[in-house]
């Protein structure tokens, strides 16, 4: 119980603020001119200027996503845990089966992010964590959140996250046992060719993984049925972790790349750019070597070079849809293509944001089919790129007016990753914005039926 | 677009971190200490030992927890916003109608928390925010989210809080209008009479409130139609915004009391309470006369003293169903009831907790709406009381075990307020804790099918 009296941490790190900022602010600071430099790398390498008004502070902003995100290696699990340990008499002796020190406790659906070791995009994890008490003491609630997310805010795959949480809550409360069970959520982004050929392209990986210790490390005790009794209510069943110990390496679409093409590419590549991001992870407090960041670097230029400027011409071909061909005597109609998948990447943070573009139009009704895959094509023309999402809508609007007549609306709905994995954390939040031309900026009634003609469901599937 | 060069204030502000730890650990200590010795006196007037184990640290985490969720007021929403103003052409010079600068840009659904000035309870805010950008600048995503957390972080009313979110978004991008949007929740706990009195209570008191400036300043504005256009994907509907300058004080549950009866019990309670919750709200930067404030301390010493130590005898008559009587040669069978709601407060925090109770046990089936009431009866008084929810789910099994045999299972499913007011706001997380005595301590399948009978919404519904 001397863990009680170890309370001079609690003053500093009851909020967790203090620690990181001083290091932030002082011997740490090397790690953050460090990775900017390396940003400025990767930029030049884009075939950005880095002196462009939205790109000046980038590097930055970068650096301070990046440390801010990894913070966990700075972070001791001890000193999370004690002066949070509150003695509670269990009800009976026996172990696992009473209230208070014994009894199952469970903290479910702790939103966390976590950045992936092969590709160092983030990825999201709804954990939930259960411990037996035992010794008579039990620990503060929000400690097991604090503690998992110790271990999410480093290089992670979701096995080794799940397992380093479990063995860390294991031994810094001392308990009967710890379980726990994440389930993760990895991007998946397509590449520049599949985005425009697989309209079908899945926009999420998943996993779910478990790990248990002490009572809970046979995983065919009868608690982890009690655990997993709590979280059926979380759409989690017994028959789905099947996981648990898969040791499936390949989670990270990066990784289900084929090697040799892989290699091909990263060949082909800047040299410059691979260093830097070597140098980036160093700057993170990791090794480079590490037999599992190896590739890493390869990866996370291969994915950035999708948003290279000069990447892609657009190849848009007027002759099949000649807006003066169609001004006949017909009536023109309001038309629109809706739930059009775009990837981008902010430019602010160098972090990526997805979601729908919807488009409305007024035409008269012919040659709908190719002006579905010309939509889509200028939508992912103007997506990849280092983009922000104002000028997305305003140039896909742009675009849309030239070659369509000038009544145009586009809606765009997204998903900013900066948004879940910046300090601000806000996980469900999302973004519109639109942009209105002709008839549109003029007749509420048209924008209006526009927007209600967009389904509910378009950016909560996403 | 002079606002673009004061870069120097990012560094510190990007992560939000630096300004908040120095100020709490230089010259805004005093207050801490303040708070401290406030909630000792609140403590002393509930009839607890500060001394005690579980209590011991609770003055100082009161604190911290008034002090992190008050920080709005030492914060400055030039710093946020500066530096992160972008410049960003629009496509026509018409206001409102076009991407980039120029078109609707619109951040959904950012979770919040603010503290109710009428009871210093926190109260959940679901936060919509829209602009329309002009003099080509848009402002980062993020800033939209960070601002309105300034205010929230501050003793709050719906109607002011929009306001303010609202006036401080124009003042600091300069746009041609900004829209706010709140759904406000805020706990309505019973008091001790009532939970026993009324099993129907509402637990919570809505509130949709909204604000606009500049082109959002006519609520009848086209414009309107547009954000509440793109709203309506999260359930907001134009119909429902009538309360959109609603001036109702009233919505705090707290206040709704009818004046004299809260007077009479506030002139027979400890006035060193009332002085010691003034002394709080002094310290967090607030003016304990302002008009809005002047009965909170007496509301929130009200609410305080539902958990007052010796509050309540548990007058459990053990004549309604006495277990000599019932045990005969019928078979016992399981029995169950479900869904019994809690009311409780953490001792840890001095902050809410409540959710739903769930006991199984072995039974002859008769004297059933009795065993209800009364099972209701041993819930609500352990959940009046200063707690942490391990102990709750140990002495509801305890009791029910003495009354009604020693096979009993105890499920407490719960939010708790500290979860998501304190620094980790994990808004969505919710905990489970179980209690299995008897037979269900070493029958597997008997805890499974009691399990398995509690309904998959019995927390989402809170």
């Amino acid at each position: 119980m001397g863990a009680l009296d170890e309370g001079h941490f609690i003053a500093e790190l009851e909020n967790g603020m203090k620690l990181d900022s001083i290091e932030l602010s002082s011997e740490e600071e090397p790690a953050t001119t460090a990775i900017e430099d390396a940003v400025k790398v990767l930029l030049h390498g884009l075939g950005e200027d880095i002196n462009r008004e939205g790109l000046r502070k980038t590097p930055l902003r970068v650096a301070k996503a990046f440390r801010e995100g990894t913070k966990g290696y700075r972070q001791k699990v001890k000193d999370i845990v004690q002066g949070a340990l509150f003695p509670e008499a269990g009800l009976e002796n026996t172990v696992g089966h009473a209230g208070g020190a014994g009894g199952l406790v469970v903290v479910r659906d702790i939103d966390l992010f976590s950045y992936c070791e092969s590709c160092l995009l983030p990825f999201q994890v709804k954990c939930h964590v259960g411990y037996v008490p035992s010794g008579l003491r039990v620990v503060g609630l929000s400690k097991l959140s604090r503690v998992a997310d110790v271990f999410a805010k480093r290089l992670q795959e979701p096995n080794r996250l799940a397992n380093e949480v479990c063995s860390a809550l294991h031994h810094g409360i001392m308990p009967a046992g710890v379980a726990v069970v994440l389930q993760c959520l990895h991007i998946h982004f397509p590449d520049l060719e599949s985005a425009f050929l697989d309209p079908s392209h899945q926009a999420w990986v998943k996993a779910l993984v478990c790990s248990g210790s002490g009572v809970f490390e046979n995983e065919h005790a009868d608690v982890w049925d009690d655990f997993l009794g709590l979280l059926k209510f979380r759409g989690i069943n017994k028959d789905s972790t099947v996981m648990r110990h898969s040791s499936d390496q390949s989670w990270c679409p990066a990784r289900s790349c084929s090697g040799a093409k892989t290699s091909t590419i990263v060949e082909s590549i800047n040299p410059g750019m691979i260093t830097a991001v070597a140098s980036i992870i160093s700057s993170l407090g990791e090794d480079p070597l590490r037999k599992e960041l190896i590739g890493t670097p390869g990866r996370f230029v291969k994915w950035l070079l999708n948003f290279q400027n000069t990447n892609m011409d657009m190849k848009l071909n007027p002759v099949h849809l000649n807006p003066d061909v169609e001004i006949s005597f017909k009536k023109k109609q309001m038309q629109s293509e809706l739930n059009l998948s775009f990837w981008s990447q902010c430019e602010h943070h160098l972090l990526p944001f997805h979601g729908v573009v919807h488009i409305g139009y007024f035409c008269t009704e012919n040659l709908s089919t190719i002006r579905k895959s010309l939509l889509q094509s200028i939508v992912h023309f103007y997506g990849f790129k280092l983009q922000v999402q104002e000028r997305l809508t305003r140039q896909i609007a742009e675009t849309v007016s030239s070659l369509l007549g000038r009544d145009v609306m586009v809606v765009v709905e997204a998903n900013h990753t900066c948004m879940i994995s910046r300090g601000i954390e806000k996980c469900g939040s999302n973004t519109a914005t639109i942009a209105a031309l002709g008839q549109y900026s003029t007749d509420p009634v048209a924008r209006a039926t526009f927007l209600q003609s967009i389904p509910n469901t378009s950016i909560s599937q996403l």
